[in-house]
Protein backbone atom coordinates (compact mmCIF):
# COMPACT_ATOMS: atom_id res chain seq x y z
CA UNK A 1 0.00 0.00 0.00
CA UNK A 2 1.31 3.53 -0.45
CA UNK A 3 1.90 5.67 2.53
CA UNK A 4 -0.90 8.06 0.92
CA UNK A 5 -3.25 5.26 2.36
CA UNK A 6 -5.26 5.92 5.09
CA UNK A 7 -5.72 2.33 6.19
CA UNK A 8 -2.26 2.17 6.19
CA UNK A 9 -2.13 3.21 9.58
CA UNK A 10 1.30 4.87 9.61
CA UNK A 11 2.03 7.07 12.67
CA UNK A 12 2.45 10.24 10.77
CA UNK A 13 4.41 11.09 7.09
CA UNK A 14 7.74 11.96 7.59
CA UNK A 15 6.45 15.58 6.51
CA UNK A 16 4.05 16.22 9.44
CA UNK A 17 4.75 19.43 11.41
CA UNK A 18 3.82 17.34 14.68
CA UNK A 19 4.12 13.56 16.56
CA UNK A 20 0.50 11.89 15.54
CA UNK A 21 0.51 11.13 19.26
CA UNK A 22 0.33 15.30 20.37
CA UNK A 23 -2.48 15.76 17.77
CA UNK A 24 -4.31 12.56 18.39
CA UNK A 25 -6.21 11.53 21.71
CA UNK A 26 -6.64 7.62 21.76
CA UNK A 27 -9.90 6.17 23.29
CA UNK A 28 -10.96 2.81 24.25
CA UNK A 29 -14.72 1.67 25.78
CA UNK A 30 -17.79 1.29 23.14
CA UNK A 31 -19.66 4.39 25.05
CA UNK A 32 -16.99 6.90 24.82
CA UNK A 33 -15.42 5.81 21.40
CA UNK A 34 -19.37 6.09 20.48
CA UNK A 35 -19.33 9.14 21.72
CA UNK A 36 -16.87 10.72 20.35
CA UNK A 37 -18.18 9.53 17.60
CA UNK A 38 -21.43 11.27 17.80
CA UNK A 39 -19.86 14.41 18.15
CA UNK A 40 -17.27 15.00 16.49
CA UNK A 41 -16.96 12.34 13.09
CA UNK A 42 -14.91 14.46 11.07
CA UNK A 43 -12.50 14.10 13.72
CA UNK A 44 -12.10 10.17 13.93
CA UNK A 45 -8.69 9.57 12.49
CA UNK A 46 -7.97 5.32 13.10
CA UNK A 47 -10.10 2.50 14.39
CA UNK A 48 -8.85 -0.47 15.65
CA UNK A 49 -11.47 -3.56 16.31
CA UNK A 50 -11.08 -7.18 18.07
CA UNK A 51 -13.80 -8.00 16.40
CA UNK A 52 -16.40 -6.49 14.37
CA UNK A 53 -19.04 -5.59 17.08
CA UNK A 54 -22.76 -4.75 16.13
CA UNK A 55 -22.57 -1.44 18.02
CA UNK A 56 -19.32 -0.12 16.06
CA UNK A 57 -21.70 -0.75 13.07
CA UNK A 58 -22.14 2.86 11.96
CA UNK A 59 -18.50 3.67 12.50
CA UNK A 60 -17.10 1.34 10.83
CA UNK A 61 -19.23 1.92 7.76
CA UNK A 62 -17.96 5.78 8.18
CA UNK A 63 -14.18 4.80 8.28
CA UNK A 64 -14.86 2.71 4.61
CA UNK A 65 -16.89 5.71 3.33
CA UNK A 66 -14.35 8.07 4.38
CA UNK A 67 -11.37 6.18 3.80
CA UNK A 68 -10.41 5.66 7.38
CA UNK A 69 -7.91 3.58 8.44
CA UNK A 70 -9.50 0.55 10.81
CA UNK A 71 -8.21 -2.49 11.78
CA UNK A 72 -9.19 -5.74 13.10
CA UNK A 73 -6.89 -7.02 15.67
CA UNK A 74 -5.93 -8.82 18.33
CA UNK A 75 -7.17 -7.82 22.21
CA UNK A 76 -3.56 -7.78 23.00
CA UNK A 77 -2.61 -5.33 20.56
CA UNK A 78 -5.70 -2.71 21.53
CA UNK A 79 -4.59 -3.16 25.47
CA UNK A 80 -0.80 -2.34 23.82
CA UNK A 81 -2.11 0.77 21.97
CA UNK A 82 -4.20 2.05 24.67
CA UNK A 83 -2.08 1.37 27.92
CA UNK A 84 -5.31 -0.74 29.43
CA UNK A 85 -6.64 -4.40 29.36
CA UNK A 86 -10.08 -2.61 29.99
CA UNK A 87 -11.08 -1.59 26.70
CA UNK A 88 -13.89 -3.59 25.41
CA UNK A 89 -12.05 -4.44 21.88
CA UNK A 90 -12.28 -1.27 20.99
CA UNK A 91 -9.20 1.66 20.18
CA UNK A 92 -10.36 4.53 18.62
CA UNK A 93 -7.91 7.98 17.61
CA UNK A 94 -10.08 10.94 17.78
CA UNK A 95 -8.36 14.41 16.77
CA UNK A 96 -7.50 15.84 19.73
CA UNK A 97 -9.84 19.16 20.32
CA UNK A 98 -7.81 22.62 20.63
CA UNK A 99 -6.61 22.93 24.15
CA UNK A 100 -8.80 25.50 25.88
CA UNK A 101 -7.79 28.10 28.33
CA UNK A 102 -9.55 29.88 31.63
CA UNK A 103 -10.57 32.87 29.33
CA UNK A 104 -11.63 31.08 26.63
CA UNK A 105 -14.08 29.18 28.71
CA UNK A 106 -15.41 32.23 30.45
CA UNK A 107 -16.11 33.88 27.56
CA UNK A 108 -18.06 31.76 26.07
CA UNK A 109 -20.69 30.28 29.23
CA UNK A 110 -23.86 31.65 29.35
CA UNK A 111 -24.91 33.86 31.81
CA UNK A 112 -27.31 32.50 34.52
CA UNK A 113 -26.17 28.92 36.73
CA UNK A 114 -22.82 27.28 36.02
CA UNK A 115 -20.74 24.71 38.53
CA UNK A 116 -17.18 24.28 37.39
CA UNK A 117 -15.05 21.51 39.33
CA UNK A 118 -11.43 22.54 40.32
CA UNK A 119 -9.17 19.65 41.14
CA UNK A 120 -6.64 19.94 43.55
CA UNK A 121 -4.41 16.84 44.51
CA UNK A 122 -6.55 14.54 42.76
CA UNK A 123 -4.10 12.00 41.23
CA UNK A 124 -6.13 8.66 39.92
CA UNK A 125 -6.89 8.84 36.09
CA UNK A 126 -10.17 6.64 37.13
CA UNK A 127 -11.58 9.58 39.61
CA UNK A 128 -11.07 12.04 36.55
CA UNK A 129 -13.19 9.48 34.55
CA UNK A 130 -15.71 9.17 37.16
CA UNK A 131 -15.90 12.88 37.92
CA UNK A 132 -16.33 13.54 34.00
CA UNK A 133 -18.99 11.48 33.99
CA UNK A 134 -20.80 12.48 36.68
CA UNK A 135 -19.97 16.17 35.82
CA UNK A 136 -21.30 15.97 31.92
CA UNK A 137 -24.79 14.42 33.66
CA UNK A 138 -25.36 16.85 35.73
CA UNK A 139 -23.97 19.48 33.22
CA UNK A 140 -21.73 21.15 34.62
CA UNK A 141 -19.85 24.32 32.78
CA UNK A 142 -15.81 22.89 32.99
CA UNK A 143 -13.45 20.60 35.05
CA UNK A 144 -10.11 22.83 35.80
CA UNK A 145 -6.69 21.08 36.47
CA UNK A 146 -4.20 22.93 39.27
CA UNK A 147 -1.10 23.43 37.20
CA UNK A 148 0.92 21.07 38.79
CA UNK A 149 -1.87 18.08 38.31
CA UNK A 150 -0.68 14.80 37.10
CA UNK A 151 -4.21 14.09 35.85
CA UNK A 152 -4.28 13.65 31.54
CA UNK A 153 -7.05 12.23 29.66
CA UNK A 154 -5.53 8.88 29.34
CA UNK A 155 -7.66 6.02 27.38
CA UNK A 156 -8.72 4.87 31.12
CA UNK A 157 -9.88 7.64 32.48
CA UNK A 158 -11.90 8.53 28.61
CA UNK A 159 -13.53 4.95 29.16
CA UNK A 160 -14.56 5.39 32.72
CA UNK A 161 -16.34 8.76 31.37
CA UNK A 162 -18.24 6.76 28.85
CA UNK A 163 -18.43 9.93 26.61
CA UNK A 164 -18.51 12.49 29.43
CA UNK A 165 -15.05 14.20 28.48
CA UNK A 166 -17.06 15.14 24.43
CA UNK A 167 -19.37 17.06 27.33
CA UNK A 168 -17.17 18.43 29.57
CA UNK A 169 -14.58 20.46 29.06
CA UNK A 170 -10.96 19.75 30.93
CA UNK A 171 -8.50 22.77 30.81
CA UNK A 172 -5.35 22.82 33.37
CA UNK A 173 -4.68 26.25 34.89
CA UNK A 174 -1.93 27.84 34.44
CA UNK A 175 -1.52 29.97 37.55
CA UNK A 176 -4.05 29.44 40.51
CA UNK A 177 -4.01 33.30 41.70
CA UNK A 178 -5.02 34.81 38.04
CA UNK A 179 -7.56 31.76 37.33
CA UNK A 180 -9.24 32.64 40.85
CA UNK A 181 -9.39 36.49 39.89
CA UNK A 182 -10.67 35.68 36.56
CA UNK A 183 -13.24 33.40 38.02
CA UNK A 184 -14.45 36.03 40.64
CA UNK A 185 -14.37 38.45 37.74
CA UNK A 186 -17.34 36.04 35.89
CA UNK A 187 -19.17 36.10 39.32
CA UNK A 188 -18.12 32.85 40.42
CA UNK A 189 -18.14 32.03 44.24
CA UNK A 190 -15.36 29.93 45.57
CA UNK A 191 -16.64 26.90 47.25
CA UNK A 192 -14.35 24.66 49.28
CA UNK A 193 -15.25 21.03 50.17
CA UNK A 194 -13.30 20.59 53.71
CA UNK A 195 -14.54 18.53 56.37
CA UNK A 196 -12.99 21.55 58.97
CA UNK A 197 -15.11 24.28 59.87
CA UNK A 198 -17.77 23.93 57.35
CA UNK A 199 -21.62 24.23 56.70
CA UNK A 200 -22.70 21.56 55.74
CA UNK A 201 -23.88 21.24 51.92
CA UNK A 202 -27.62 20.54 52.88
CA UNK A 203 -27.60 23.29 54.79
CA UNK A 204 -25.55 25.68 53.08
CA UNK A 205 -27.18 28.34 50.12
CA UNK A 206 -25.28 27.16 47.54
CA UNK A 207 -24.49 29.82 44.69
CA UNK A 208 -25.94 29.65 40.75
CA UNK A 209 -22.25 30.42 40.05
CA UNK A 210 -20.07 28.23 41.79
CA UNK A 211 -16.84 26.69 41.74
CA UNK A 212 -16.45 23.94 43.40
CA UNK A 213 -12.69 22.99 44.97
CA UNK A 214 -12.34 19.25 45.45
CA UNK A 215 -8.86 18.35 47.08
CA UNK A 216 -6.68 14.92 47.19
CA UNK A 217 -8.60 12.43 49.58
CA UNK A 218 -6.53 12.37 52.63
CA UNK A 219 -4.33 15.18 52.41
CA UNK A 220 -7.76 17.35 51.38
CA UNK A 221 -6.95 20.68 50.07
CA UNK A 222 -4.64 23.44 51.12
CA UNK A 223 -4.92 25.54 53.79
CA UNK A 224 -4.54 28.65 51.31
CA UNK A 225 -7.10 27.63 49.49
CA UNK A 226 -9.58 26.24 51.90
CA UNK A 227 -8.73 30.45 53.40
CA UNK A 228 -9.52 32.28 49.65
CA UNK A 229 -12.54 30.02 49.37
CA UNK A 230 -16.23 32.17 49.76
CA UNK A 231 -17.46 29.26 51.63
CA UNK A 232 -17.01 25.98 52.72
CA UNK A 233 -18.49 22.80 52.46
CA UNK A 234 -18.98 19.20 54.07
CA UNK A 235 -21.06 16.34 52.95
CA UNK A 236 -22.24 15.24 56.48
CA UNK A 237 -22.57 11.30 57.56
CA UNK A 238 -22.07 8.92 59.88
CA UNK A 239 -18.07 8.55 60.46
CA UNK A 240 -17.77 5.27 60.08
CA UNK A 241 -15.49 5.75 57.32
CA UNK A 242 -13.10 8.49 56.56
CA UNK A 243 -14.28 10.35 53.97
CA UNK A 244 -16.56 9.44 50.70
CA UNK A 245 -14.21 9.05 47.46
CA UNK A 246 -13.40 12.22 45.64
CA UNK A 247 -15.73 11.20 42.61
CA UNK A 248 -18.44 10.44 45.14
CA UNK A 249 -18.18 13.24 46.86
CA UNK A 250 -18.22 15.24 43.12
CA UNK A 251 -21.67 13.25 42.15
CA UNK A 252 -23.01 14.68 45.79
CA UNK A 253 -22.69 17.99 45.08
CA UNK A 254 -22.78 18.39 41.80
CA UNK A 255 -26.51 16.53 42.55
CA UNK A 256 -26.99 19.03 45.27
CA UNK A 257 -26.30 22.27 43.17
CA UNK A 258 -28.08 20.60 40.26
CA UNK A 259 -31.30 20.04 42.08
CA UNK A 260 -31.52 23.58 43.27
CA UNK A 261 -30.16 25.27 40.86
CA UNK A 262 -31.41 23.25 37.28
CA UNK A 263 -33.67 21.06 38.40
CA UNK A 264 -35.27 23.31 41.08
CA UNK A 265 -37.85 20.90 42.65
CA UNK A 266 -40.28 21.22 44.95
CA UNK A 267 -38.85 19.84 48.25
CA UNK B 1 9.13 -24.84 62.99
CA UNK B 2 6.16 -26.54 65.18
CA UNK B 3 2.89 -26.76 63.02
CA UNK B 4 1.27 -24.96 65.60
CA UNK B 5 3.32 -21.98 65.35
CA UNK B 6 0.87 -19.32 64.06
CA UNK B 7 3.53 -17.44 62.08
CA UNK B 8 4.11 -20.11 60.09
CA UNK B 9 1.25 -19.26 57.92
CA UNK B 10 0.16 -22.58 56.99
CA UNK B 11 -3.07 -22.49 55.37
CA UNK B 12 -4.30 -24.87 58.06
CA UNK B 13 -3.14 -27.93 60.21
CA UNK B 14 -4.95 -31.51 58.58
CA UNK B 15 -7.20 -31.61 61.21
CA UNK B 16 -9.12 -28.52 60.15
CA UNK B 17 -12.93 -28.83 59.71
CA UNK B 18 -13.24 -26.17 56.57
CA UNK B 19 -10.52 -24.90 54.31
CA UNK B 20 -8.90 -21.83 56.01
CA UNK B 21 -10.03 -19.93 52.63
CA UNK B 22 -13.44 -20.42 53.16
CA UNK B 23 -13.45 -18.94 56.51
CA UNK B 24 -11.33 -16.41 56.26
CA UNK B 25 -11.51 -12.84 54.14
CA UNK B 26 -8.39 -11.39 52.71
CA UNK B 27 -7.98 -7.78 52.59
CA UNK B 28 -5.65 -5.18 50.72
CA UNK B 29 -5.13 -1.79 51.05
CA UNK B 30 -4.19 -0.20 53.91
CA UNK B 31 -7.52 1.83 55.02
CA UNK B 32 -9.29 -1.68 54.42
CA UNK B 33 -6.92 -3.33 57.14
CA UNK B 34 -6.76 -0.95 59.57
CA UNK B 35 -11.08 -0.26 59.48
CA UNK B 36 -11.00 -4.35 59.84
CA UNK B 37 -8.15 -4.64 62.39
CA UNK B 38 -9.79 -1.22 64.52
CA UNK B 39 -13.61 -2.76 64.50
CA UNK B 40 -12.42 -6.74 65.31
CA UNK B 41 -8.62 -7.33 66.10
CA UNK B 42 -9.16 -10.29 67.88
CA UNK B 43 -10.45 -11.81 64.01
CA UNK B 44 -7.22 -10.99 62.45
CA UNK B 45 -5.14 -14.32 61.61
CA UNK B 46 -2.42 -13.26 59.02
CA UNK B 47 -0.50 -10.29 57.76
CA UNK B 48 1.75 -9.87 54.81
CA UNK B 49 3.33 -6.66 54.57
CA UNK B 50 6.13 -5.51 51.67
CA UNK B 51 8.03 -3.00 54.50
CA UNK B 52 6.84 -2.00 57.56
CA UNK B 53 4.82 1.06 57.02
CA UNK B 54 4.37 3.44 59.68
CA UNK B 55 0.72 3.52 59.83
CA UNK B 56 0.47 -0.43 59.97
CA UNK B 57 2.70 -0.36 63.23
CA UNK B 58 -0.23 -0.80 65.90
CA UNK B 59 -1.35 -3.50 63.56
CA UNK B 60 2.20 -5.15 63.64
CA UNK B 61 2.45 -4.96 67.13
CA UNK B 62 -0.45 -7.00 67.96
CA UNK B 63 0.56 -9.81 65.84
CA UNK B 64 3.85 -9.72 67.77
CA UNK B 65 2.05 -9.82 70.91
CA UNK B 66 -0.75 -12.52 70.26
CA UNK B 67 1.72 -14.28 68.34
CA UNK B 68 -0.48 -13.93 64.64
CA UNK B 69 1.63 -14.52 61.78
CA UNK B 70 3.21 -11.80 59.76
CA UNK B 71 5.13 -11.45 56.90
CA UNK B 72 7.35 -9.11 55.05
CA UNK B 73 7.29 -10.31 51.83
CA UNK B 74 8.17 -8.63 48.27
CA UNK B 75 5.09 -6.78 46.53
CA UNK B 76 4.58 -9.60 43.67
CA UNK B 77 3.53 -12.12 46.50
CA UNK B 78 1.00 -9.81 47.46
CA UNK B 79 0.13 -9.22 44.16
CA UNK B 80 -0.44 -13.02 44.13
CA UNK B 81 -1.96 -13.87 47.43
CA UNK B 82 -4.93 -11.16 46.22
CA UNK B 83 -5.13 -10.96 42.95
CA UNK B 84 -4.17 -7.24 43.14
CA UNK B 85 -1.86 -5.01 42.05
CA UNK B 86 -3.79 -2.43 44.20
CA UNK B 87 -2.50 -3.64 47.30
CA UNK B 88 -0.75 -0.66 48.74
CA UNK B 89 1.98 -2.85 50.06
CA UNK B 90 -0.50 -4.77 52.48
CA UNK B 91 -2.74 -7.89 52.46
CA UNK B 92 -4.53 -9.27 55.82
CA UNK B 93 -6.42 -12.62 56.20
CA UNK B 94 -9.68 -11.72 58.88
CA UNK B 95 -11.65 -14.64 60.05
CA UNK B 96 -14.62 -14.03 58.07
CA UNK B 97 -17.62 -12.80 60.06
CA UNK B 98 -20.77 -15.09 60.06
CA UNK B 99 -22.86 -14.98 57.21
CA UNK B 100 -26.00 -12.84 57.47
CA UNK B 101 -29.55 -13.83 56.83
CA UNK B 102 -32.36 -11.37 55.90
CA UNK B 103 -34.28 -12.54 58.87
CA UNK B 104 -31.02 -11.62 61.05
CA UNK B 105 -30.94 -8.39 59.38
CA UNK B 106 -34.44 -7.03 59.75
CA UNK B 107 -34.31 -8.08 63.43
CA UNK B 108 -31.30 -6.16 64.37
CA UNK B 109 -32.72 -2.99 62.52
CA UNK B 110 -33.76 -0.30 64.88
CA UNK B 111 -36.95 1.50 64.40
CA UNK B 112 -36.92 4.40 62.63
CA UNK B 113 -35.32 5.20 59.07
CA UNK B 114 -33.44 2.96 57.33
CA UNK B 115 -31.70 2.36 53.65
CA UNK B 116 -30.92 -0.90 52.40
CA UNK B 117 -29.85 -0.92 48.91
CA UNK B 118 -30.58 -4.56 46.58
CA UNK B 119 -27.85 -5.07 43.61
CA UNK B 120 -29.56 -6.55 40.77
CA UNK B 121 -27.16 -7.39 37.99
CA UNK B 122 -24.15 -5.26 39.28
CA UNK B 123 -21.36 -7.04 38.47
CA UNK B 124 -18.62 -4.70 38.86
CA UNK B 125 -16.40 -5.28 42.35
CA UNK B 126 -15.67 -2.19 42.16
CA UNK B 127 -18.96 -0.99 41.79
CA UNK B 128 -19.56 -2.62 45.03
CA UNK B 129 -16.96 -1.18 46.60
CA UNK B 130 -17.52 2.02 45.71
CA UNK B 131 -21.23 1.14 46.91
CA UNK B 132 -20.18 0.03 49.89
CA UNK B 133 -17.57 3.39 51.01
CA UNK B 134 -20.50 5.01 50.33
CA UNK B 135 -23.13 3.50 52.10
CA UNK B 136 -20.56 3.42 54.92
CA UNK B 137 -20.56 7.01 54.92
CA UNK B 138 -24.26 8.01 54.50
CA UNK B 139 -25.12 4.87 57.25
CA UNK B 140 -27.00 2.57 55.15
CA UNK B 141 -28.92 -0.90 57.09
CA UNK B 142 -27.51 -3.36 54.08
CA UNK B 143 -26.83 -3.91 50.70
CA UNK B 144 -28.32 -7.45 49.55
CA UNK B 145 -27.38 -9.29 46.54
CA UNK B 146 -29.83 -10.72 44.03
CA UNK B 147 -30.03 -14.96 44.26
CA UNK B 148 -27.74 -15.07 41.23
CA UNK B 149 -25.26 -12.02 41.40
CA UNK B 150 -21.88 -13.16 40.63
CA UNK B 151 -20.78 -10.13 43.19
CA UNK B 152 -18.10 -11.48 46.27
CA UNK B 153 -16.27 -9.40 49.24
CA UNK B 154 -13.30 -9.73 47.09
CA UNK B 155 -10.28 -8.18 48.30
CA UNK B 156 -10.42 -5.47 45.81
CA UNK B 157 -14.18 -4.80 46.58
CA UNK B 158 -12.88 -4.39 49.93
CA UNK B 159 -10.00 -2.04 49.11
CA UNK B 160 -12.38 0.28 47.45
CA UNK B 161 -14.33 0.24 50.46
CA UNK B 162 -11.38 1.46 52.64
CA UNK B 163 -13.55 0.10 55.45
CA UNK B 164 -17.21 0.34 54.39
CA UNK B 165 -17.33 -3.42 54.43
CA UNK B 166 -16.96 -3.40 58.16
CA UNK B 167 -20.19 -0.95 58.89
CA UNK B 168 -22.10 -2.24 56.25
CA UNK B 169 -23.77 -6.08 56.19
CA UNK B 170 -23.65 -7.55 52.74
CA UNK B 171 -25.61 -10.85 52.50
CA UNK B 172 -26.95 -12.71 49.39
CA UNK B 173 -30.66 -13.59 49.06
CA UNK B 174 -31.99 -16.77 48.72
CA UNK B 175 -35.46 -15.85 46.98
CA UNK B 176 -36.77 -12.70 46.05
CA UNK B 177 -40.47 -12.76 46.30
CA UNK B 178 -40.00 -14.30 49.84
CA UNK B 179 -37.00 -11.45 50.72
CA UNK B 180 -39.80 -8.81 49.13
CA UNK B 181 -42.69 -10.07 51.50
CA UNK B 182 -40.25 -9.93 54.47
CA UNK B 183 -38.36 -6.23 53.86
CA UNK B 184 -42.36 -5.50 52.90
CA UNK B 185 -43.18 -7.01 56.76
CA UNK B 186 -40.43 -4.59 58.16
CA UNK B 187 -42.36 -1.73 57.26
CA UNK B 188 -40.38 -1.28 53.93
CA UNK B 189 -41.51 0.34 50.59
CA UNK B 190 -39.56 -0.49 47.51
CA UNK B 191 -38.25 1.99 44.93
CA UNK B 192 -36.94 1.00 41.87
CA UNK B 193 -34.17 3.35 40.13
CA UNK B 194 -35.49 3.47 36.44
CA UNK B 195 -35.23 6.56 33.79
CA UNK B 196 -39.05 5.32 32.11
CA UNK B 197 -42.01 6.06 33.96
CA UNK B 198 -40.51 8.02 37.55
CA UNK B 199 -40.48 10.59 39.32
CA UNK B 200 -37.30 12.79 39.68
CA UNK B 201 -35.72 11.79 43.11
CA UNK B 202 -35.68 15.83 43.90
CA UNK B 203 -39.33 16.05 43.89
CA UNK B 204 -40.84 12.53 45.35
CA UNK B 205 -41.32 11.94 48.93
CA UNK B 206 -38.84 9.26 49.85
CA UNK B 207 -40.06 6.73 52.43
CA UNK B 208 -38.33 6.54 55.89
CA UNK B 209 -37.42 2.80 55.73
CA UNK B 210 -36.38 2.56 52.15
CA UNK B 211 -34.86 -0.80 49.75
CA UNK B 212 -33.70 1.29 47.18
CA UNK B 213 -33.38 -1.66 44.03
CA UNK B 214 -30.28 -0.51 41.73
CA UNK B 215 -29.85 -2.49 38.39
CA UNK B 216 -26.93 -3.20 36.12
CA UNK B 217 -26.02 -0.36 33.53
CA UNK B 218 -27.18 -0.57 30.31
CA UNK B 219 -29.80 -3.53 31.36
CA UNK B 220 -31.31 -1.83 34.00
CA UNK B 221 -34.29 -3.56 36.36
CA UNK B 222 -36.12 -6.53 35.01
CA UNK B 223 -39.64 -5.34 34.41
CA UNK B 224 -40.78 -7.64 36.83
CA UNK B 225 -39.02 -5.92 39.91
CA UNK B 226 -40.26 -2.52 38.51
CA UNK B 227 -44.00 -3.59 38.09
CA UNK B 228 -43.09 -4.82 42.04
CA UNK B 229 -41.79 -1.38 42.79
CA UNK B 230 -44.18 1.12 45.12
CA UNK B 231 -42.02 3.81 43.67
CA UNK B 232 -40.15 4.49 40.66
CA UNK B 233 -36.90 7.26 40.98
CA UNK B 234 -34.43 8.77 38.13
CA UNK B 235 -31.93 11.26 38.78
CA UNK B 236 -33.06 14.17 36.33
CA UNK B 237 -29.59 15.47 34.39
CA UNK B 238 -29.08 16.69 31.40
CA UNK B 239 -28.89 14.16 28.64
CA UNK B 240 -25.21 14.52 27.78
CA UNK B 241 -24.31 10.97 29.13
CA UNK B 242 -26.72 8.01 28.94
CA UNK B 243 -26.76 7.37 32.55
CA UNK B 244 -25.13 8.31 35.68
CA UNK B 245 -21.96 5.19 36.67
CA UNK B 246 -24.12 2.52 39.44
CA UNK B 247 -21.86 3.96 42.11
CA UNK B 248 -22.74 7.65 41.67
CA UNK B 249 -26.28 7.08 41.09
CA UNK B 250 -26.18 5.03 44.75
CA UNK B 251 -24.09 8.06 46.33
CA UNK B 252 -26.54 10.64 44.59
CA UNK B 253 -29.70 8.55 46.14
CA UNK B 254 -28.50 8.05 49.50
CA UNK B 255 -27.47 11.28 49.97
CA UNK B 256 -31.06 12.67 48.98
CA UNK B 257 -32.52 10.10 51.69
CA UNK B 258 -30.01 11.09 54.19
CA UNK B 259 -30.88 14.63 53.76
CA UNK B 260 -34.33 13.97 54.36
CA UNK B 261 -34.12 11.65 56.76
CA UNK B 262 -30.95 12.06 59.02
CA UNK B 263 -29.66 15.32 58.16
CA UNK B 264 -33.15 16.83 58.11
CA UNK B 265 -31.36 19.81 56.91
CA UNK B 266 -33.79 23.16 56.07
CA UNK B 267 -32.95 23.49 52.50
Amino acid sequence: MPPSDPRRLTPRSPASPAPARELEQRLIGVNACLAAFARRPQDLRKLWLAERQRELRTMLAWCVRQRIGYRVVAAEEIAKLSGSDHHEGVCCAFLRAPALNLDALLHDLRAGPALLLWLEGVGNPHNLGALLRSGAHFGIAGVLLAPDSELTLSPAALRIAEGGAEAVPVLRLEQREAALAQLRGAGFALAATTPHRAQSVYAAKLPARMLLWLGAEGAGLPATLQDAADLRLSIPGSGAVESLNVSAAAAVLCSEWYRRHVAVAPV
